[in-house]
């Protein structure tokens, strides 16, 4: 058995990844401005769910999860920099994030595209730089394939692009779907995956793992959606109430509001489902999905 | 000796690596408007003069060229990607680009800002995934290392964020060649540098290759900076002299016409000596040269 409470797991791992990514910025020489835009948002604070769970994948097959700073390091930044991007006010046009001025705001339009641009220029060299020991060139190249095919155009960006074309439109469920997935799920799912990769998993565990981040992804996604209805400005950083007032299909405009509270009870079942066939040592994992599902911000 | 003429070579290469970019677009699973804007930027035509130092500095070392078609095709994504995002209306705010509609222009900013993304993620999928038979997995790190140093907040992006900064400024010599080191040069040294790496050349062999890449970048911008005075808008495809009504420093603004001149000349003579000294069948490379510092357009 393995007793860690997960805040202190989550304590110790969030202090060491954000250490990583300040210090990532730090040694570039790069346009002063420039850097303190991309730090501006790395630091914005956040829950680090992705790198929690690079980690917590890493731990629960007994490993070092100190291996997977650099993984979660470049995750991060990928996230970081799709959010910059996302709130453009040629995208979602939002003036706040995590209750602070989005980038663009603080830095203008120019140096808000620019930073998101070099936090995923970045996020490659990271992977590319894993120090041996850590992880093998095989090792180093499957994380750098994974990376750029849940973030690209069959992925994230793709995703965010069908949430444009999408918007004011009634969509379907499986629209609903095919867009969660690719926007926010590919990501989650590759934080999984590559705990796995660096813990040296089989191709069977990565498939039960991949099953437990489609659960996990989908009810992380139903959650954001019943907490625009349901949460308070405070809590969540930014208005609430603002999927409706963008017209925009949600699960509970699709399902109802007890739909979608079942579905998110579906799903987050279905993921601890997957964790108990997984035969590790998944007791951070757990209380991480049990953390998706009552989160309130 | 290898007498091959660079038109036939341009010829057959430009054919291969421009397929490769069309398949690379057209094999993701994406939705049809980011693909087609990805598409429309690639397929804008260009000279395509960094892919074709990735297949001429493989065959000065006598290797088949072919081996270099990935990494060509990664460094256009990431060169058209650069374009996309300086052109949008936050940057540079152009409409015209090789005598087109920009891509903001058509497909409209917020598929502009995600195709970039795309492109820029696509890139680096395509280092990784180079067949072991033209590439070690030593060597695709390495690619993937250099792409990310060379394109990122200490390259490429680094050098725009430093060109917006100071525009409207006076520069300073010293300033102006550290926007134009880091905007273009360092994407076309890496260009010439991915084709020795993949090669398989020494560490000395590299040092050679980086000074006749650091001439030639330079020369390429005073080129460009001489094009913008002395150019037609047909052979250029923008609006002539737009750096002047836009104030911005430029070799000519700064060392009058004939002082840029001369300028150009010396970088492209330093270029040939650096060959010269290299040891290997650089007569593509010579013509290359010779084209930088004739081209019209």
């Amino acid at each position: 058995m393995h007793p860690v409470s997960l805040d202190s797991f989550t304590n110790k791992y969030k202090a060491l990844v954000e250490k990583r990514l300040s210090e990532a910025v730090g040694s570039l020489e790069t346009p002063e401005n420039l850097a303190k835009a991309m730090l501006y948002s790395l630091e914005a604070g956040g829950k680090r769910i992705r790198p929690l769970l690079v980690f917590a994948v890493i731990d629960a097959f007994g490993k070092n999860p100190q291996n997977g700073v650099d993984a979660a390091a470049a995750i991060e930044m990928v996230h970081t920099y799709s959010l910059i991007h996302d709130d453009l006010p040629s995208m979602d046009d939002d003036d706040l994030r995590r209750g602070k001025p989005t980038n663009h705001k603080v830095f203008g339009e120019a140096t808000a595209i620019l930073a998101g641009d070099a936090l995923l220029t970045l996020s490659f060299n990271l992977l590319a730089e894993i120090p041996e020991e850590s992880a093998s060139a095989h090792v180093k190249l499957a994380l750098i394939k994974g990376l750029s095919a849940a973030a690209g155009a069959h992925g994230m960006v793709g995703g965010q692009a069908a949430d444009m074309e999408g918007e004011k439109k009634k969509l379907t469920l499986e629209q609903l779907e095919y867009i969660h997935i690719n926007k926010t799920g590919k990501l989650l799912e590759y934080s999984i995956l590559a705990g796995a990769e660096i813990a040296g998993a089989t191709a069977e565990q990565k498939e039960i793992l991949s099953k437990f981040a489609y659960h996990i992804g989908l009810a992380f996604q139903i959650r954001d959606d019943i907490l625009d209805l349901e949460g308070s400005e405070e809590e969540i950083g930014k208005p609430v109430g603002s999927d409706t007032a963008n017209e925009k299909s949600t699960y509970p405009a699709l399902l109802g509001l007890a739909g979608a509270k079942e579905a998110l009870d579906y799903h987050l079942r279905s993921a601890k489902e997957s964790l108990d066939k997984s035969g590790l040592e998944v007791g951070l994992l757990g209380q991480i999905t049990d953390l998706i599902g009552l989160r309130n911000h």
